[in-house]
């Protein structure tokens, strides 16, 4: 770890926890002490038995969320297993609070089994009013988010595909008005096939968006690669139009956006200059993007975003998560529909009056932007 | 429900929440973002994933709780499920933040399964500094309490079994002082062998009460019988030494004390009647006592005590929990002893300079008590 990172570490460890638990109540004398624990708990506990739905205004359950991980993808590095995945969680926690009141608990899984998961977030269901799912790894992803949307009444996002979809959408909708190309024509390529690229394919399809080429590590992702998952097979489906196939040399040649949600230096300055005029690189992966911005700038790029707070234009997932959850929170909304999101893109989008280079995405302090999305979800 | 209990009910509703999170750290500009969040949460994801020891330094771990039930044994009121509990559960998170400053979230549980329990609690324990397990039904929980403490490094406590045991002890402690007898050489009933019965029995034993008789819902128990479980025979070996069978008439004959843990109007004024000269009566069901205080009275009881806030001498575990994982987060103890509950039990005690009948333990409010209670435990 080299000296930034060192000192990032002793910051951490002088704090120690980044959020706390805090009383709504007093406890000043018997008669608290008589209503809200021993007996008067006794009344609400009977009530809640039978009424198992009041929850959400009686309890926890009425404001709060889990932030489940089980730490197989891990920011941009990799499967570290639960400890690792722990300060994100807790971040994400703590920026649910700061950005939009939400009471939310890191919930990091000491196990990376499937169909456990599933069993152990329906399990804590009863506490939460909502499940973000977090930094789980793809396929894996897909499907546990799916029987947990299938199974559950509360509204479980895996953020990584869904928060990311919507802000790199928003994104898009501003960069394609920087320069004054028609969003639905772009020629987009994604870099990165996991979940966040998967489902950033499918909500800029469902926006419009026709020429999506999503590249995995094996090259482009086409209809005739013997290779693919059923997952993969299901983006082929729809993506690739002119049946591209080949590195992505071939895939940039002619781009008018690339979205990097891989890894670390994937793209290059070369990579950049091989794209179309005016182009637009969106370099996702955190901490280390895949291209730095300075770099893209010398590849000719027109409009840079990062995920990082410490550039301009960060395309970060905390613009969306903590507006939809508090959405879905006021409203006892209980499934986040491919509707909600794409409601919730063009409300972020909206924000920025005139865009520019420097300028495509509100600010992460912008007050607006929860009330906005949360407004768009309801 | 009673009017009493709908304006209980009401009272919850319009609170909603009794606890909620907080931030310990704040978020104004884009520096707040880069450390606390991405870029810099990489570094401590990093640090963590090769170091997960130092989450209980830099991560909610250091001061945190789990407050785990599955509804299986709520109160003095059943099975009444995960949400049914959950009242419960937020309630003692409550007083953990209250009393000690400790963060602990309520996690009921949507489970009955011993062995799916055990590896939800495993799973979820990196969040935590120690696991409150609660309102867990006999003899389930003894099993899941041993598994846990055997396979985690954090501290698990079932409450209900030796929060209990520890406040009854130190109650017994002061209640013999006040009657002038010797706590070792006490008869003392038991009425109750669930969690709480098993747990008081064997405190009791270990400080030295030899003549301890518990009853079950067929009577006493005694070697003799022949329909015991394994853990009401490992009960039947180390208590009534006098061996008697029978039911309570025989059981109350002559005895010292009587601790009911089992449940409403199980004790009446005609079966105090028939214990020794200043008798000791502690009714501890909750919400509902064994028997009220008034009736004890009548029936002849010197010392009286149960474990509501709306009456004298509370015997609640709510004075031993906060203080118990208060002084085991302090000093990173990873199991709860037979000689640590001890050592809380007289601490506990010995906060009561000059016990009378009136006040035999500390006030829930007592701010000693922690203190008392963590200093034990170190």
């Amino acid at each position: 770890m080299d000296a930034k990172g060192k000192k990032i570490v002793a910051a951490y460890k002088k704090l120690g926890p980044r959020i706390e638990t805090r009383a709504r109540t007093r406890l000043k004398g018997k008669k608290d002490f008589s209503l809200w624990y021993t007996p008067g708990v006794g009344a609400a506990s009977t009530y809640l038995a039978e009424h198992p739905e009041a929850a959400r205004m009686m309890s926890v359950k009425k404001n709060s969320i889990a932030v489940v991980s089980d730490g197989s993808a891990v920011l941009g590095l990799g499967n570290i297993g639960p400890y690792g995945a722990l300060p994100v969680m807790e971040g994400k926690s703590l920026i649910f609070k700061e950005m939009a009141g939400i009471d939310a608990w890191p919930l990091v899984l000491d196990t990376q089994d499937s169909e456990e998961i599933i069993r152990i977030v329906k399990a804590i269901a009863p506490n939460f009013g909502g499940i973000n799912l977090e930094d789980i790894s793809a396929p894996r992803c897909f499907r546990i988010e799916e029987r947990l949307r299938e199974e559950l009444d509360i509204p479980v996002m895996h953020d990584d595909q869904h928060g990311t979809a919507v802000v790199v959408l928003a994104g898009l909708i501003n960069a394609a008005k920087v320069v004054r190309k028609d969003i639905k024509k772009l020629r987009v390529v994604i870099v990165g096939a996991g979940a966040a690229g998967a489902a950033i394919a499918r909500l800029l399809k469902e926006y419009g968006v026709n020429d999506i080429v999503v590249m995995d590590r094996a090259g482009i992702i086409v209809r005739t690669r013997a290779d693919l998952s059923d997952e993969k097979r299901a983006l082929a489906a729809f993506t690739n139009p002119r049946d591209l196939s080949g590195d992505l040399e071939t895939a940039m040649s002619g781009a008018d956006a690339v979205v990097g949600v891989s890894g670390p230096d994937k793209l290059s300055k070369v990579d950049i200059r091989r794209m179309a005029d005016k182009a637009i690189v969106f370099a996702l992966a955190n901490p280390v993007p895949e291209i730095m911005p300075e770099e893209a700038r010398q590849g000719g790029a027109a409009v840079i975003a990062t995920g990082r707070s410490d550039f301009p234009n960060q395309l970060n997932n905390a613009l969306v998560y903590p507006g939809i959850f508090r959405g879905a929170l006021d409203k006892g909304i209980s499934k986040i529909t491919d509707d909600t999101k794409l409601r919730a893109a063009k409300a972020l989008a909206a924000l920025i009056d005139r865009p520019t280079a420097e300028k495509i995405i509100p600010d992460l302090l912008d007050k607006r932007v929860v009330k906005a999305i949360a407004r768009a979800v309801r």
